[in-house]
């Protein structure tokens, strides 16, 4: 309890948002000192909670990397994200009648990890969490929307005590805005991960990378990362 | 996904309201297969969970004890029921002052909880999770009462499937209504535990102990379970 009320909490997952998060709120927001949270969830490779590491070293803030493995085996089959799915569709495979929620969905992922850093963040004496919730994305989840946090927060709202406030500064934007303004801050996206394939390079056709080719696209930049299948342009 | 859609999940502490709550589903609503889910957070002892296992046996329902024990290092001295931190007060020793928040309250616990315990639901094909909780309390948490529930089924009603909704049918009565259910539906107190320290003997004096002695006695019933220190009556 020795943090001052203006820490922060950002959810870190080391994708592409919410590392442009992350140095959104350290540098444009000014807050310290900020925790970032990631999770173990069972996750098909670990390459993004590195990315996660690298970024907050390079920010200058802790990081603290919570293990909720228990998950993979708890909802077993609930997603394609988890041990022992089936395989992560290319973007293109996906039929139209499975976008209300894709086979990437993680059943209520979004409202327990919200929920721990909301714990975490109370212990802590910080009532802020950042989110890099966004909305707009290729085909969208319905814990990633406005009216979610804006329900959550009302949820959270009923504290006796200083109510925990979760913000999610980029959901109205769309991606390719979100990486400029990354660009922006100078982040090195060399260190981060979005390919939903447990393999060493980036496949270049599952639904998240997909999208970041696109925002690369988009903002006129080069993605440092390599892929298996070059893009084309 | 081989359960029908007629499955519930009952939260299950092993104290005495989500015990008669287990009950009470399978008997009452005889919803079947129900899933019992507990928790191991860092407790101060593991009696409760031993009770837990006890009567899901008697009800002839599966168990899944899910190992949340990081939570103690996490949420470090954010609760008196976590380890490390300072030790329960005697309900009588409580300050008027802090009953907006009493000491054994833990950061945002049941939302964590009800998340996990709403995305085992969805995995399992089920749409109904029940939840014990008494706003009634000697003392309150805002995470107990209905409105607590209500708003969390708001948030949840946005998933694009089958949402998941959160019941807690007890969530108006007094610890001595609820008592006298499990009463009539024959429930086997002697298993179950109320007392936040943890010793071999219940204590009679922490605010649990107080209010499960008052319930007994409301209900005019004895309690089975022995104290440390014989109640008056």
């Amino acid at each position: 309890m020795s943090e001052t009320a203006q820490s922060a909490v950002v959810l870190l997952s080391g994708g592409l948002d919410s590392t442009v998060l992350l140095h959104h709120v350290v540098r444009t927001l000014g807050r310290a000192p900020v925790h970032a949270l990631s999770y173990r969830y069972g996750q098909r490779h670990s390459r993004e909670l590195e990315c996660a590491a690298w970024q907050t070293k390079a920010a200058g803030v802790a990081h603290c990397i919570i293990d909720l493995s228990f998950l993979g085996e708890l909802l077993k089959g609930g997603s394609a994200l988890l041990p022992g799915a089936t395989a992560v569709p290319d973007l293109k495979d996906l039929a139209e009648a499975q976008l209300d929620q894709p086979p990437t969905y993680v059943p209520h992922r979004n409202m327990m990890l919200l929920s721990i850093a909301c714990a975490y963040a109370e212990a802590h004496a910080s009532r802020d969490v950042f989110y890099g919730a966004q909305a707009l994305d290729e085909y969208g989840y319905w814990d990633c929307t406005a009216e979610f946090v804006g329900r959550l927060n009302r949820v959270l709202s009923l504290n006796r005590r200083e109510a925990v406030i979760v913000h999610a500064p980029f959901v109205k934007l769309k991606k390719a805005e979100t990486l400029a303004l990354g660009l922006r801050l100078g982040v090195d996206f060399s260190h981060t991960w979005s390919c939903y394939r447990g393999e060493d390079v980036a496949c270049g056709a599952c639904p998240t990378c997909v999208e970041r080719l696109n925002a690369f696209r988009a903002a006129d930049a080069t993605d440092p990362i390599p892929y298996r299948v070059p893009s084309e342009k």
